[in-house]
C-alpha cells in the first residue's frame, strides 16, 4: 500500500473536518484581531508548510489588503534579533509542531505583544502550545514523509481565517465547496497514472504558475523533488521571464498551472511562447483550449476565481509526484536522506 | 571585450560613488521616516533586483528589528487589490526604472500615505519619478544583459539606508570599507578563470547559503542560469534539509557560500554531511579549513559579520558565471531569449 496515495485521498474528508472543527477557534481569533489594530501579518514556516504560507500571503493580501511578510527565521535564531511585531498577527505553521525556528518567531511575536496563531497537526506539540490560538489540521497521523493532507489543511485554515476576518460569506461558501469538488479528480487519477509512464526518464523539469498558484508551483516542485529525485524548479512566470527562461531546452518538460481566473491571460501568453520553442508541456487547467496545447493535460474542475483553484492544482500535483515516483521504481513514502520531522534553527 | 567582466570590475568605483552621492538623500529619507511611525518595510522588485530586496529584508530586520515584506506585485496588478500600507516604508527597486508592476506597488503605497523610495539606475525613469525619494545606483549605463554592478549598488543603497536609520557608525564604516576590500579579488579572478574549465560540461548545480547570503545564492544561481544555461537552483540550507536534499547526486556540483560569521556553523555541518555523499563542492569562504573541503575553493577577504560578506560572495559568483559562460562558448553579454529590460505586469 502506498501511504502517500492513501493520504492524498484522505484530503476531502480532512478538509471537511478542518472547516467544521476550526470554525469556533477562528471566530475567537477574529474577535482578538478586531479588538485591536492589526496592520501586518507575519508568517513563519519551513518546507511544505512554507508553501502553505505563500498561499497565505496571497489569500490575506487579496481578501483583506493587509500586507503579509514571510519570516526569515534565521533573523531571530541565528542573528538573535528580536522583531518589532506589536500590531501584528504572527502565524507559525508546522505539521509536527516541532519546528524550533518557527516557535522562536512566535515567541518574538509574543514579546512584542502580537496576536499569535499556531497551525499544526498536533495540539500537544510545542508550537501548538506556544501560540495564543491553535488551528488544528485535523488530518490524523501523516505517515508518508512527503506531506500532502497536512499541506491542504494548512491552506484551508489560512483561507478560512481570511474569509472569517473579511466577513465574506461568498468566500466561505466557496471554501466549503472544496471537499466535494475534489472528488471528481478520482477520474483524473487514471489519466495521471497512465501519463506518468511518459516521464520515467525525466531528470529535470520546470514548474510555472502565476499569482496565488505560485504557492502550488513551489509545492509541486518540492513533491517531485522529494519523491522522484527529479530536479524540479518552480518559478512565477513573471520572474521566469526575467532570466530563467534562457535555460529552456526541449529535453526539459514544463509543468504549467493555468486555471481559469485572473492569471490565465498571462499563462496563455507563456504557453504560446513556449510552444514555439518545441518544449514538452504538462498542462493543468480547466480550459479545453489550453489543455489541448500540452503533450500531457490534466483537467481540474471549474473554478470561479483563484481562492480555490490551488486546492485542485495541488491534488493533481500530488498524484503526479506519487505516480512518477512509483514509475521510477522508488518508494514515495520513504524518500532518501529525509525523515518526517526536520528541525532547523 | 566581455562587457559583463568589465562591469563586474567597475563595482568598486560604483559602490564608492553610491556611498558618497546617496548620503544626502538617505539623510532626507531617514528624516521623513523618523517624523512618523514606521512599523513595516514593503519592498517590490523583480529578477536580480528582487535578490537585492532579499538582502534588504535581512539587513533591515537584522539592524532595526522592523519586519520586512517582499511584495507579490500581482496582488496589485493582476488581482487589483490596494494594500493598506499607511505606516510603511515602501521601496521599489528596478535597474531600468521601467518595471510596471513595481511602479504599481509604489503607487498603492502612495495612496495609503506610505513613505516611498525608488532605487534605480536612471533618475529620469518612471519608477524614479514615482517614488517620493530616489536612490540612484550611480552605476553608469549597464550594457550587459546580466546585471552585476546595479545589483551591488542596489544592495549598497539598502544597507546604507539601514545604517543611517539605525544610526550605527560601525556599520557605516564597514560599508565604506567594501570598495577597497573588493580589489584583492583581482587575484582570485585567475583562480576562478582556471577552475571554470572544470565545469565545461556541468548542466546543473545547487547553490547553498544561510541567513543573509541566501540572497547571494539566489543571485548566483540566476547569473549562472542566464549566462551559461546551467540549471542552477538556490536554497537556504535550512530549507534544503526539508526535502530538496533528497535530490543530491554525485554528478551535480554544489556551490556553497560559507563566510565567517553567524551562519558558518550551519554551513560547516552541511558541508560535512555532503562530503559523505561524495558530492563535488565549490566552496566560497574565508576559512582555510572549509576551503580545503572543496574540489574548487574561492577565497574571499576576511569579513567580521554578515553585513558585508554578501558583496564579496556576489563578486566571486559573478566572475564564476562570466568565466563559465565563456568556457562553454557562449556570450555572457547576450543570453538567449533575454533582453535588458523585461516588463511584467
Amino acid at each position: 500500500m502506498v501511504q502517500m496515495w492513501e493520504e492524498i485521498w484522505e484530503q476531502p474528508a480532512v478538509l471537511e473536518s478542518c472547516i467544521t472543527l476550526n470554525s469556533g477557534v477562528i471566530g475567537e481569533v477574529v474577535k482578538a484581531i478586531k479588538a485591536r489594530e492589526i496592520d501586518l501579518i507575519y508568517i513563519a514556516a519551513r518546507g511544505t508548510s512554507d508553501h502553505a504560507a505563500v498561499y497565505g500571503k496571497y489569500i490575506f493580501e487579496y481578501t483583506l489588503g493587509i500586507p503579509v511578510a514571510l519570516a526569515a527565521p534565521s533573523i531571530v535564531t541565528m542573528y538573535s534579533q528580536d522583531l518589532k511585531l506589536k500590531n501584528c498577527l504572527v502565524i507559525g505553521i508546522s505539521q509536527s509542531g516541532k519546528a524550533a525556528d518557527v516557535i522562536e518567531v512566535i515567541n518574538t511575536g509574543k514579546r512584542s505583544g502580537a496576536v499569535t496563531v499556531a497551525i499544526t497537526n498536533d495540539p500537544a506539540s510545542p508550537l501548538a502550545r506556544a501560540g495564543q490560538f491553535h488551528l488544528d489540521c485535523h488530518a490524523g497521523l501523516e505517515k508518508s514523509v512527503a506531506a500532502t493532507k497536512t499541506f491542504s489543511a494548512e491552506m484551508m485554515a489560512l483561507a478560512q481565517l481570511a474569509a472569517a476576518w473579511s466577513g465574506d460569506p461568498a468566500m466561505a461558501g466557496e471554501l466549503a465547496s472544496v471537499p466535494q469538488k475534489l472528488l471528481p479528480l478520482r477520474d483524473e487519477a487514471e489519466v495521471i497514472a497512465a501519463k506518468a509512464e511518459r516521464y520515467r526518464f525525466m531528470d529535470e523539469c520546470f514548474v510555472l504558475a502565476r499569482g496565488i498558484n505560485y504557492a502550488i508551483s513551489l509545492e509541486a516542485a518540492l513533491k517531485i523533488q522529494e519523491t522522484s529525485y527529479v530536479r524540479a524548479k518552480a518559478f512565477a512566470t513573471s520572474d521566469f521571464q526575467h532570466g530563467p527562461i534562457a535555460m529552456v531546452e526541449s529535453a526539459i518538460p514544463i509543468l504549467i498551472f493555468a486555471p481559469q481566473g485572473p492569471s490565465q491571460a498571462d499563462m496563455r501568453e507563456i504557453i504560446a511562447k513556449l510552444t514555439q520553442s518545441q518544449v514538452e508541456l504538462i498542462i493543468v487547467s480547466n480550459s479545453p483550449d489550453l489543455l489541448a496545447m500540452g503533450q500531457s493535460a490534466f483537467t481540474i474542475p471549474d473554478t470561479g476565481n483563484d481562492v480555490i483553484s490551488p486546492f485542485f492544482n495541488m491534488m493533481v500535483a500530488q498524484m503526479f509526484a506519487c505516480k512518477l515516483s512509483l514509475v521510477k521504481g522508488y518508494d514515495p513514502d520513504k524518500p532518501r536522506r529525509l525523515s518526517k520531522v526536520t528541525i532547523t534553527r
